[in-house]
């Protein structure tokens, strides 16, 4: 299997440890972004992935290039055009501190892209699955457009299209309001992706919940999946992702899984001393949709994803760095993190 | 408002992460002190914060200058004079094991001035508070003098003493015993700040706890503000914090005020990742001259310095690196960790 | 009282915090093996420490010879010779994430070392104690040979032997079983070190604990010393280590001994956040070592062994870098991490 | 005497020491621009410096203003607005490999900057003394206006005018060319300072010189001053640095000055283990104005010049973290680098 | 055209900068080693290059593929078996004081790789040119044979192959020497690259030269490799690199080509603060390759291999990480080393 | 032969490479100061080298001892005592950017110490050599004491007596004038080792010489050796080293040994990339020791003094970490620094 993952992929710089911004003067390097951290894990777990995107012709994206194709992720298709390579910074936080993302992403090579840059038919040459966030519609207008076509060509195509719906408050800037275009979107989406947050904000299902409470009702949830399965006839799956957040190190960490035919819920995992949870949503999804194409039940590829998403919270950086057998041996239980010798 | 504050600081040198001392050939470099660290957290809360010591004309002196001003703390009134710079390692601990300080302050600066040094009338020019700690009194016999005079004359020209009685027992060590200088000095403090062990080793108030045992009872504290109170009849108000140790990395922290009339107590945090507790009373300190200078109840002046002191401990160093919407934030309820992006 | 511990040290390579495998272009670099680590904290306690091994003659070896002097290891018996020096690699693991360690240990000075190549006549001059562990058999046919060679000796000479029995699945590949060879070596030691696994495994003693499953049930270890015990007839006293797995970074820790006459209990120590749970076990043989022959009573050698361990989980590095004092303000309960200033 | 320097300020972004691009994953972080370096330099002479630029309301911006606060450089002129801020990204080069610069400061808040958005007025308040470069008209259209805007107000204030003409080819992408505003932009000028290179880029005067040569003949400045002095009658003094570029670690580094009346030349160094180059010109327009306003002649002023900007060869980051003594014991002849201790 | 380059690679762990072998706990980790180095610059030449060995199955064979495919070197070739992976470890040296390599390379996966284990006729699919090195066949007496092998086939393939002789003291240790393996490899070169020393001591031809009295005598190499090609008619060509060691940080660096009809030298170039010289000679290889492959001429190919060669010195690691126009740039004259910006 | 070594070890904090103190928060942390640089050399020659001062009780101290004893010096002699341990802070310099030593060493445990608190018979134990600097006399007058004490007594056992003049302007500040206490001092010297300025300023002999002037007339050296061994008819030697400071990188260096017979002279090492010239004298004295005892000529002590005193200059820190070999291979005439592989 094929999978094509198409998105912004951004410079990130991180503040080391726990330490403010520039307290020392020095940051973390590394790349990331919703569907190239989706791109790495479908690589890691031997999946022939690849990452579209479009990237300036200097030395960051060239980087950007060599660091994927290090994970063994197909980067033929990406593009090189005008345009600055999005940057986001980070500071970790801890305890009741939370930690703090700065985009500094507008005026990118693909914000800048516009409908006509991407051929795709040439772009979905051999793709079997076609994965897409609710982040790059939000970057720029053209971006929103390009989201649109490629979605539309990719369901004509016959490709499998997952979206995770990734709302991004700061992002949303360029006049359009989230779901007058998620809405569009999603009508050619065979599994979607989320947390109850943004099933609210892009879609407006649901009543505004207060995520930051920390104890989630996880019996709400499949009520929920219903909502957004009824809305759209054409969807397959929803996948929701439940984060409880008791403070920046200690988070609850599940997700059900609702096919119109049955509910699912995974196992529930407590991660008290978080290392990174930033691409913990992307590793569940790069979990997901290998699950679905490789695991034998749907149970199975919801354990897997959740799994998944729960070893990401203990790796630095955007990337899950872990095989397939790494997960598989938490999700058939052994989280006790013993070393091995 | 303008607030001075008077002390000692010192250069910090920490050993990395948790390390042992010299494990590797590497010291974590910053400044730090009581009264620096509280003078620090009000310029953070953009109050007119004036910090006033003794410093040796050398480069430290200079850089140490040069980081307080970074935060925007008024440095006009710092004195260049012989002597070192007080130097402070610190080892930092985990679990059972405790993190460890060394003191190599002898023959500082500050503790070589002496009473006539300081021209208080200077120092005092458009002042409005003044805080000053246990520490500096602790430091020499004529830094206690300087620190005696410092506090009558503050209180003669009316400006409002605030004292965080701060016991060092590794400290006084050059003849008096701490209460019979600081049963004087408190008696021109409008402010008290303290913990139990400082109310029992400073001023002989209250029986000798265990602090070491974790458990804390929070009911006693009235009782021991009333009784700090009746015996200083010229204090306004005592805050005393309230650690409870559980580890070198999970602290209970709390706090309560007497203001004579109520007894106001707050919020009780968990800090199960503690980062860095040097600095936590400080930060409480900043909290609480900013809460009462610029809230509109003592609850909140309190809450408000809880939380400062809270966010410390998830910040390395000895400085409390957050802002006001930081600590509002928290006071406010957000305590869940979650990454702002 | 001197002792001599004899085994294999290796180089040992990290990758930094929770980085996985050359993440950074980095390694954390240093030197470590169950009998060295066991030498070391001997030296701490004050106790006249030697280390035997077999080095290659090269500045790896000449370097590992410096560390160990400067803990005040006696490193005058160490021997130099062909071959190489093992190294072994690790990764840190949190949460539901293992360490991982990948050893390149094959071929070292000490695995080709063969019977005659040490004079234990004059390895033993001057020695009160001798420890090994099961971890040298395991390396190599003629390293078997070798130590079972030195136990017979050892116990001819009338000298105490203790043998940590250290079962290493990765190891025991020259072709023999464990305990084919273990079974024999036992027969000479007076006190065993084990966890359940290791009684398994190595002797073949107990059912297959399933050792991930977080949950031991302490009371059945005096029924397995009981056991040991009985299988061996020369052996005076078996010390059973309890770790319970909850992650990566919390562990619970405990200990027992059972002398024949008594069976002791150690207090539960619980680990939150793990700096390096590498080594601890070898702590508790230090530690053990020492209580045995410098304290006055079975129980407190117990206790003094258990935090010992404890606390060995909070230092980076397969040293436990704490003197007699900071095991014995645990022993004695203070184990609330209080700074110590 | 209070000097304004006026321009962009950047992020900068350095791979450590020698290394490419990402080689490991970190970045040194500080801050830098040509008018910024010459404010540093001006406050560590102890010159009342002013900086004023343009910056976005975020922790970079917070950050960056601190650290110029740590130097005592008056940020209160400051403005706060929409837009990012610029990065640029540094590689450091060696031998016969030259380092190398990415600008990524499109849409920067000075960049979107518009005439009208600052009140020059209130800019020039207390100010006898104002610093401009060629490089901010070079990064939009509108700073182009803003920057003539400055100049033309400041000469009617009877402000001294100093520009550093400092051309950057990888600018000036607007549309217009840098002599169509550079022409004007130097009839306010009272001081210029320039390399050869930037006089036939920016003015050009002057024939198109092979700056990569390494050998410059130093006897034909005189007549390129001669030649700027003339075409722009209201300027009375003209500066010129030389450089001479052996390889990446190796320059010869002098400097004359034309003032209508007198050729002065300076001593020539030879800069053998360059340490960070950037900013040596920056060190040298901080030192002249230095010089022009508190030494005693003409030709000291060029010798102090001279010698910061030597110095600041010797120190990585953009700002030469020098004081006046430093400067003037080069100046006076001692350049033998014997350890002072 | 496709290379295909076969030999060992190694994890490279280095002392940070001038330090000693362990004077920090911390040692710089990479990978490289004769033909990776080659295969490596020729990916960064957008050759398409292949590289050929035999990798352990664990953690450091993974991330060694993952590094080189970050280059865009094709890996599908390599195989994965039983034993090590080699390691070198290295100290810098400065001045006077050499570097020192400390090879630990015994019973690596490939030295321990029998004839038959690899399928040449698999392995020389589509490739148009076979590069070796003299290193191969010193490591073992089963990998002299595999090397004998490849080049003979190869030869009877029709495959241009080139060798670098790389005569390494501290390897030659399986009992055969040097000239009785190279003498029947170079048989099967067209395309021989080395310097006086590898010819002396692989092939015995040429006077034993002290390589260490820095000043070489140029004017003998035409001689020298006259004599090289006529002892094996079969070879088209010799190369041959001068370096001139000044001293550790400062080397004289030039090349010279044989291909008997005539004699072509190359400028000198000067290096005299030297980042890492190792690998400097593959970087000739490398850059000879592309030359001979895609240069119009055979003094334009040595010009390029000479100056990729001299670039190698200014990066830190094995690997030449410059790319066509970095060389070409400084192979047209520009070794100014002027920041590019 | 065992050699005593007597004076002051101080903590050694360096800011990184060469950054400016506290660019960055971090100090690099070591041990140095002229005698135990000494020791440490002789032990690295296989010297039975014992290392004599007095070091507080604290973790400060017990680090020094520790890396003392990794090198093989012996500790035993060492006191421990009330005061603090000194420190000096370092910054690197580089071209025409002298470094800088600032001394934090007033207070220290051995500055404290008095006549009578080390008993010299112990001290001498077993002794042939003992060597102490003009430092130790400088730090403070009970220590001059002490100095001329142990010298006195040093020489009344027989042992072999020398002196490192070293002359520090920055200390001698109790008092009393350097000439008062060193002419009294080096009447009981064997051998002194000095530099020009050392053997004016320390002894008054010779001229005021401009030690900064980069070039030094070798030829005066033979005459002032003769001055001081005529002033001083107890002295059998006087070696004096030659430094030519070109700049903070580039040095000049060699030495010149008068023993009233005869007049030696060394080769002359240019070290053109000075990684750290802090111990180079130390370093020289250390060699002169080793080499008087162990070599077969004045001429080859003198060779091996110099050529061990040019390698402290490629290695940071204060001690020399090089060998016998690596001396003896440089003294030969190996200065090309080819990496030994």
């Amino acid at each position: 299997m094929t999978v094509l993952s198409f998105g912004e992929i951004m410079l990130r710089l991180k503040s080391p440890g726990t330490e403010r911004f520039l307290q020392s003067p020095v940051l973390e390097a590394g790349f990331g972004g919703g569907e190239s951290n989706v791109a790495v894990s479908l690589a890691n777990f031997e999946v022939h992935s690849q990452f579209l995107t479009v990237l300036p012709e200097n030395i960051i994206g060239d980087e950007c290039i060599r660091q994927l194709r290090a994970f063994g992720v197909d980067v033929s298709k990406i593009q090189r055009a005008q345009g600055r390579m999005g940057v986001y910074y980070i500071e970790g936080g801890a305890n009741q501190l939370p930690g703090k993302v700065l985009y500094d992403r507008s005026y990118s090579a693909i914000a800048l892209a516009k409908k006509g840059d991407i051929d795709w038919n040439a772009a979905f040459e051999g793709v079997d699955w076609f994965h897409i966030t609710g982040i790059t519609p939000a970057i720029s207008g053209s971006a929103a457009e390009l989201s649109l076509e490629s979605v539309r060509i990719a369901r004509e195509k016959g490709l499998t299209v997952s979206c995770d719906l990734n709302y991004r408050k700061n992002l949303w800037k360029y006049g359009t309001k989230a779901p007058d275009v998620m809405r569009k979107l999603v009508e050619y989406v065979d599994i979607a992706v989320a947390n109850e947050e943004d099933i609210q904000k892009s879609l407006g299902i649901g009543t505004d919940v207060d995520v930051g409470s920390g104890n989630l009702d996880r019996d709400r949830y499949r009520e929920l999946g219903d909502m957004v399965l009824k809305a759209y006839p054409g969807m397959h799956l929803v996948a929701i992702t439940l984060r409880e957040s008791h403070s920046a190190d200690s988070n609850g960490w599940a997700g059900c899984l609702n096919d119109r035919d049955n509910f699912f819920q995974s196992k529930n995992y407590l991660i008290q001393d978080i290392v990174d949870r930033v691409g913990g949503g992307d590793a569940f999804s790069g979990g997901l949709i290998y699950g679905l194409s490789a695991l034998d039940s749907k149970q199975r590829a919801l354990e897997f994803a959740v799994a998944a998403g729960a070893l990401k919270h203990s790796i630095p950086g955007d990337y899950n760095r872990v095989g397939k057998d790494d997960v598989s041996r938490l999700m058939e239980g052994d989280g006790t993190g013993r070393v091995q010798r």
